[in-house]
């Protein structure tokens, strides 16, 4: 069973995915990564053990499926949805399901095993966020999805099963509701003031300089000013633009330099911390929206979260988003 | 530096309360708990670790923070809001902020320092939810307070410091972003349908008995259509009744039942995991709403939760609650 499932009350959907499912007996909080290089399907020479690739960016000459790329993408080999079929929104009784139709893809990152971002060389690095626009711009054309979800889980604790360095793709027939909210909640400021909200935030921020961790040509990183954890980072572009694949080729430059920058400054600071991260971007079927702006969110994981910020979205961060920014300015 | 910030773009609040911040040096995701029973705050004989008793529920004859009670209610040593001042809203640049005024109170639920809900004899453990109760009505006097939210967190991975049995009640000058969620999305139903949603959900539940788990004369216990977690449960009063408050002393006899039934069940049947629970009851200055419907909300932590739900509110859960609930209900 692959199925979205719409709660009745407020409207989030859920993916029920069984064939990912384990016996209860089995449920554990699982806080190890397979380790082991000669296992690890994302590195050199064990590319038979992950589906086909879709794309990569590798050495001339060398074969589709084979080593010497420096960026892979094949599709998730345990998928929480599948591609194939179509879209059928159907009742059940009083509630609302959704076939489970989407793309689950893998970026893996690197060849190096054990490298962070930073550690790698800016030529190789610049095709990590060269994939994702490049998946983005392909998967558009499929006219069934309606969002694309790129994000990282790096370290167990964040979700990551393989340490290998790797970030996913969900390609998803709906837009999420965190989304969705963010879209309703710029709209909102948009009306009022006619302005971008983001646009906004880079401003005050770069005329405060309280938040700041640094700057570069093209994008600014903040710590933002409702910092939901300690040392939470958002990257902004400082051309407004909803969309990131319309990032521009000087703009990926640029944009690889300051992740690089800022996952330098959270491994060196935080002690290689586990971290997530997300494109919040456009949904797919809008175009050029004035009061949205795309950025990228980084939350490292170093408390633990309880019943009060899962039942309520309502967070306690005990580091205010001033001392860390001048923490992770100050760190070389 | 205790105080409310608001997100500019989604409105949710965050606490910043940085009298909790530690260097950063010092960040570990702490995964132990204190487990000396000797130095157990919550234990008898410890009362003095405690700032003093709230309200306690005791033997005949014994006194205020001394030993005695079975359920004992206390500020929380280290709160996240201070209750003392005024709630004062005001700008900072482009963004909101609020005083962090608040109630934090922690209710201890038994003196066994070991003991899980179920192992309590009903005598006992009905106070706790008596607690909850009395606690709300009190706190509701406070004009100040808009939502008292009350949760558990069992086990380090589930947010809890102390594993001595213990819940959570914090007293906010706002209503939460989620409960107001789930309020709109449950006014939207009510306006179509001019039927309270949760009323539905427990009536069509009944009839399919497809996720129905357990059930007594006054409450319902399903795993819900759209479950995010795996083994995630609602217990719900077939009583339609938008307050926690005004719940009745035979109410709270089989609210005691079900919840100790519910907390024995997910014992056994998963070797004690780390679980949060919440409780969801109306803002506190709203008056018998048809459209809302109190209920509580456990969340048993299985699977580690990675970026794709952080950041999204989506969420992919790999045990369908039929299962579930089928699982449950044959665990005696």
């Amino acid at each position: 069973m692959r199925e979205f499932r719409r709660d009745p009350v407020i409207g989030r959907w859920v993916i029920i995915s069984s064939e990912r499912s384990k016996r209860p007996s089995e449920f554990k909080i699982s806080q190890h990564q397979t380790d082991d290089k000669d296992l690890c399907p994302f590195c050199w020479g064990n590319e038979k053990f992950t589906p086909p690739e879709i794309i990569s960016y590798r050495r001339a000459g060398t074969q589709k499926d084979t080593a010497g790329w420096w960026v892979r993408v094949v599709p998730n080999k345990y998928p929480a949805l599948r591609v194939e079929g179509e879209v059928v929104r159907t009742g059940e009784g009083i509630y609302d399901k959704m076939s489970g139709i989407g793309a689950h893809e893998v970026i893996i990152e690197t060849e190096h095993h054990d490298k962070e971002l930073y550690q790698l060389e800016d030529k190789y690095a610049i095709d990590i966020f060269r994939a994702y626009r490049d998946r983005i711009i392909d998967l558009k054309r499929d006219i069934r999805f309606e969002y694309i979800l790129i994000f990282k889980n790096s370290g167990a604790i964040a979700g990551a099963t393989l340490s290998h360095p790797h970030s996913q793709l969900i390609a998803l027939p709906m837009v999420p509701i965190r989304i969705k909210q963010e879209l309703q909640g710029a709209k909102l400021y948009f009306d009022y003031k006619e302005r971008c909200v983001f646009c906004d935030i880079i401003s005050y921020e770069l005329s405060c300089m309280k938040r700041v961790i640094f700057e570069n040509e093209d994008f600014v990183a903040i710590c933002p000013y409702a910092s939901r954890f300690p040392f939470e980072v958002w990257i902004l572009p400082r051309r407004h633009d909803p969309m990131y694949e319309d990032i521009q080729e000087n703009e990926l430059k640029n944009f690889t330099q300051i992740m690089k920058v800022i996952n330098k400054k959270i491994c060196f600071s935080l002690s290689n911390p586990p971290y997530n991260y997300l494109l919040h971007t456009s949904p797919l079927k809008s175009y050029n929206l004035p009061h949205y702006h795309w950025h990228l969110e980084i939350m490292p994981k170093l408390t633990g979260v309880g019943g009060f910020e899962w039942g309520t979205g309502f967070y306690i961060n005990c580091v205010p988003p001033e001392e860390a920014a001048k923490f992770l300015m100050e760190v070389q």
